[in-house]
């Protein structure tokens, strides 16, 4: 059972090794794309909720009217599932590979997909820790293996980070990137390994000041919350801090950092240090978000960000800003 | 000429002290909300120049379609200019100023407008860095002084940092978040004050870390915004960063900063120090986002951005998230 899409025919095949959380939202990145989907976890049972989960939320998209249900069965049938490695790899031109991250269990399965899969496919990793120079250190293709890590669910939120490791060819780095700016995502570029990539480190950086400034009692989780909400991230959504600030100053970033280098570098120097993140702590987190969450189900409200973010991206595209360059329009691509 | 509109006539009459960017921003939050709003700025050349900015952005959003020409021209009819501050404060509910952001300055203009307006009069600063503890010491009106510092442009932006002094009163705490949200901002509560509050803290955050994966030379600056645009501002645009933590695991936050406990503490532990910020790297950030600009305008993309942002605000406000409860839907209030 491998069905084909007649129009979408010149898509690349492309295998989903690991049908976890991040796994299964793959299949819908690359499904929706229109490319065959071979889908394989270690795990029978994740393998099989994993296609159960495509199943019940192409149903919740026919429901809330984001697709047809002709679209919906399209992407179904491009969809199969694989008892093992060796033939989920078959025939694929790109492997997204959302295993655990665990270092050892990585090397085996590049160890077994680089010996299995043909010459030429690009072996990708969804890992957001480990670097692919260890990963894939003294592998015959190490050339083809690379870091493609996604936020969460990658068919909601577009951008993947994708790291070479020291012996992945440039080669390989272009067809990767060309691949998923294809499929609809918006690949950025690390030039070399960096412990938490961009995104987290991002991340960590506002999770760090956010957890201090309501352990300190300034302000409560609502208010640092809304903050960014209704402030700072209606900003981000649509440009990052370098278009910020760049247009926070008629010269531009040049005049803004220099006008504002003082303020800059004292609120620098006085951010707060790590958290302890103990147990006590995560519990105070834990009862103040339940306070923020009230009667809602996280369900519910998870459904209702990702529509959310959806809309936002279809503004995006309708109106997209003349200078941004990564992330426009894809441009369908074959491998 | 003290124009009225008569629909509105239960609105809270405003004063706008001090009339550059910020002030003129102010401005048009509280015409459009219907409010009589008096103008004064020391400087008369900044005065008449934020009136035609006022009357030039009213013609441009009516260009767009944002406004009809009969509303532009209501909201113009409640703007009037004065020549000295006792004038502009003469029969006001509210002021907020917007000087500059000099101790010495405000302890000035605070002292005038405590002498001048009378008793009930809210007395709000938009300063960015002082404390009203200290503006406003020894001031009889110490009372009825507090911070509400606005995000840049405040009629685009609705957040609203509301930050007591030692002396302020909570009533005036109350009738000062009650008042913002009628004008249709978000206030949010600072318990006490610390530097950088809590919006510009979380911005350094973000920005110091992003200034140094640049300069260490791991990613260009295109891809560092990218990220957070196509990336994790697409989700802070819609939730807060505790509201994301609590969607990203089915146990909520405490399953989710469990799970990363390790994760996260490394990384934060690993996050950049404070970058120089001298004037060959704010030239280096400048050649970089001047390539990202590449033949556009910083007025127009000024423009694409609140365009944006007033259109995500709209999504918003059609499908609010249930849980949320700061910044929703404003109630009209008199002070």
């Amino acid at each position: 059972m491998d069905p084909c899409n007649s129009k979408k025919a010149d898509c690349p095949h492309v295998a989903v090794v690991g049908a976890g959380v991040i796994g299964r939202s793959w299949i819908r990145v690359f499904i929706r794309a229109g490319c065959e989907t071979r889908v394989y976890d270690v795990d029978p049972v994740t393998q099989a909720k994993s296609l159960k989960w495509v199943e019940e939320d192409l149903a919740l998209d026919c429901r809330d009217g984001v697709m047809t249900k002709r679209e919906a069965s399209d992407q179904r049938a491009l969809v199969s599932a694989h008892d093992d490695l060796a033939a989920a790899l078959r025939g694929v031109d790109y492997v997204q590979e959302s295993g655990p991250e665990v270092l050892e269990m990585k090397e085996s399965i590049y160890l077994e997909m680089d010996r299995t899969a043909a010459p030429d496919v690009i072996l990708a990793s969804s890992t957001s820790g480990l670097d692919m120079t260890e990963i894939a250190h003294g592998l015959p293709g190490a050339k083809r293996c690379i870091i493609a890590h996604p936020v969460n669910p990658p068919h909601i939120i577009p951008i993947v980070e994708v790291l070479p490791g020291k012996c992945t060819s440039p080669e390989v780095v272009g067809r990767a990137c060309s691949f998923l700016s294809s499929v609809g995502q918006t690949p950025v570029m690390l030039n070399f390994f960096i412990r938490g990539f961009l995104l987290n480190r991002m991340q960590a950086a506002i999770l760090r000041e956010a957890i201090q400034l309501v352990e300190s009692g300034v302000a409560d989780v609502e208010a640092v919350d809304a903050t960014i909400r209704d402030g700072l991230g209606l900003r981000w959504a649509i440009m990052g801090p370098f278009g910020v600030a760049d247009t926070n100053a008629d010269g531009g970033v040049r005049e803004y950092f220099t006008r504002f280098r003082d303020f800059y570098l004292t609120h620098m120097n006085d951010l707060a240090p790590t958290p302890l993140l103990d147990d006590a702590m995560i519990e105070r987190l834990g009862r103040a978000t339940d306070r923020m969450v009230g009667s809602n189900s996280r369900a519910g409200i998870c459904r209702w960000r990702d529509r959310m973010i959806t809309r936002i991206r279809e503004l995006k595209e309708l109106d997209p800003e003349p200078s941004q360059t990564v992330g426009r329009r894809p441009q369908r691509s074959a491998l």
